[in-house]
């Protein structure tokens, strides 16, 4: 099975040749489920049939020691890069750095991501997770609120099995940006002597109270709507509108009002409706912010959303009692790249992250990212970090 | 009536000393009802039985031209200084500049300030505001939705018909923070002539896009809120999930990162419910932004709160077509003060906005507040300003 996600069909009979590729990877990706009978929260909380899709990049060595996990943000999925049709065009949101002769270079690493367990888009083709809206096989109905809570833990502990489904044992870098990040450092933490190369990209080492409170404003929208009925909504109308205004505050969070004041301007959503004359009219930004969480909502899941949330606020590396210990755990040589616009993940606490892990000896590399997108500089403009992470691979 | 309402009963019988105060105001405040029969906005629509609240500290001397306006923010009233009992503690938003030696100092100025139209506080008893949940005469009802809509710049025409009303032509300063930068900043363009000094606090010429989406976010609650009922509400249970959220968006984004991860920790919301086992339990700082949100939610009026977004959102100086043109119109000496972490008003267009006003030689003088509140910085540490704004006042 791990010589085929890379490449479909006709290559697959090629295996002989997988330790040296006759040719750089195409980037056609084919999503993959990774199923499992059962699994066992860290509260102990157990959940059958769990199932969550991968796709992989490049090849896996006989060695098996040329691993690159890529974990995914909040609004994110497995696709960190290619296209899924032969035809089409690269969507993944890391194509600007992985691929073949690029810093995550397909060549040479065989670059794995898997969709997280309540993963946002459980209505989205290409997304496949286990979540309150699956169904729960002891009653044959949508799980809802009676999911059980899952941690960043839970998260890395599905990938783990993941992994060693694939006879994977230890990672040459685990790397992923905003709740990504959370998880990479998670990983280097609870499994110092797997983790070779820790990459976190505009995330820290803890939910500090400022992100406490932004996820719970952003959470707030969806128990507004009467439609969420207390997560009961799989059989009748989902609370759309609530989870639209969700997504609205994500993106206007996640991105800097450098951006906003640079990308639009003042002009009216419709040019016969004037805000100065009609309480009903808006702004043109108004209703682009609209349209893109319109779009959004479609392939998302509101209780997702919600479970997501949960899963960000609980998170302290380690998940201990002592941000210092669960930092002090990791021990793999540390790269981190942030914002100091980022609105999100505030600076102070990416710094201070860098400081615990690096408080026992263990080198951090700090490298601040540039743009005017703020958080999302860490997503949309990390080829600028691309000697940085060339260099730090290696 | 303009010499009682800053000190009541007894003292108004000295009127004849009031020229040379033979006590230094003592900080107790008379809220007073400004009538007008009817006002017309600037879009051309007229409301009868239009009424605002005010209040003055010190007094007006004979050539009536000692006068200071105070023009008041979003969540603000005409509150902005004193005591309401002779017994009480002075509960003003800027009892730390406005008082007998203080920078706005009320042995010398006679400094006044109004609730504005659509008041955010519709049920505040110390408020007096017309807007959506007042009644329209022609109906007998609230008006609701069908209420005008009003403008940064109508507020600044029910501020002039007031001070006229005590015979004031012009003002010694106009100065307010956020949204009443606002209204100082149209006082200036509007009236060049009658404006001798501006001060503008966390406030610009412009709303821009970021604000535009801003508080677009922040009105969408209220929208989702199923109470709300199209603003029909006034017989019914009003939208107070809606507003509350309203409210704590606010709170959220008028403060800093650097403020929640001062003041706040990681504590659980109930010692007994661990966010990590139970979907619904909560963080401590969840639940004091909602108690905030429900104890502001109480006094305010949602309705309000949207008219509000709304004039804040079709700000421009001068309100014509061209910012330059709006700021240029500006002649008198003006004071900015602003905060690089303002989170509402970008910097880089308080910056702009100083720019502008400057361009044709007016004097300007732009200075940041310290701290860790952001945007709030204008209202709860403006006592850093106290040397530059004695200075300016001169």
């Amino acid at each position: 099975m791990r010589c085929t996600q890379w490449h479909s069909g006709v290559i697959a009979s090629l295996g002989l040749f997988l330790a040296s590729p006759l040719w750089a990877w195409d980037g056609v990706v084919e999503k993959q489920p990774f199923e499992m009978d059962s699994f066992t929260t860290q509260s102990g909380e157990t959940i059958p049939n769990v199932t969550v899709g991968w796709e992989a990049y490049g090849e896996l060595n006989e060695a098996r020691d040329n691993v690159i996990l890529i974990t995914h943000f909040f609004s994110g999925t497995s696709h960190a890069a290619g296209r899924y049709d032969q035809d089409g065009e690269p969507t993944g949101y890391w194509d600007a750095i992985i691929g073949p002769g690029k810093p995550l270079d397909t060549d040479e690493y065989y670059i794995i991501s898997s969709d997280t367990l309540v993963n946002l888009g459980a209505n989205d083709p290409n997304v496949t997770t286990t979540g309150p809206a699956s169904i729960n096989p002891d009653t044959g109905e949508p799980w809802g609120m009676d999911f059980p809570v899952v941690t960043i833990r839970d998260f890395v502990e599905v990938q783990r099995e993941l992994l060693e489904s694939q006879g994977i044992e230890s990672l040459h870098a685990v790397m992923g940006a905003s709740m990504g990040a959370l998880q990479a450092i998670e990983w280097a933490s609870a499994y110092p002597d797997r983790i070779e190369r820790l990459i976190s990209v505009i995330g820290g080492g803890v939910a500090d109270p400022w992100l406490l409170a932004t996820l719970s404003a952003w959470a707030a929208p969806i128990r507004l709507d009467a439609n969420w009925n207390e997560g009961n909504y799989y059989d009748d109308e989902p609370p759309t509108d609530g989870l639209k205004e969700a997504l609205k505050l994500v993106t206007l969070n996640a991105n800097h009002w450098q951006w906003a004041n640079e990308t639009f301007n003042r002009d009216w959503a419709d040019e016969e409706r004037d805000p100065a004359q009609d309480i009903n009219a808006r702004y043109a930004i108004e209703q682009t912010l609209d349209d893109i969480a319109a779009t959004r909502a479609e392939t998302s899941d509101a209780n997702h959303f919600l479970y997501l949330v949960q899963a960000n606020q609980t998170f302290m590396a380690g998940h201990g009692n002592s941000l210092e210990k669960g930092l002090a755990a990791i021990e793999a040589p540390t790269l981190m790249l942030y914002s100091e616009k980022d609105l999100v993940f505030a600076p102070q606490g990416v710094r201070r992250t860098a400081e615990l892990i690096e408080a026992d000896g263990t080198d951090v590399t700090l490298e601040t990212l540039e743009g005017n997108r703020g958080h999302l500089d860490g997503v949309l403009s990390i080829d600028q970090a691309s000697d940085t992470l060339r260099a730090f691979l290696q």
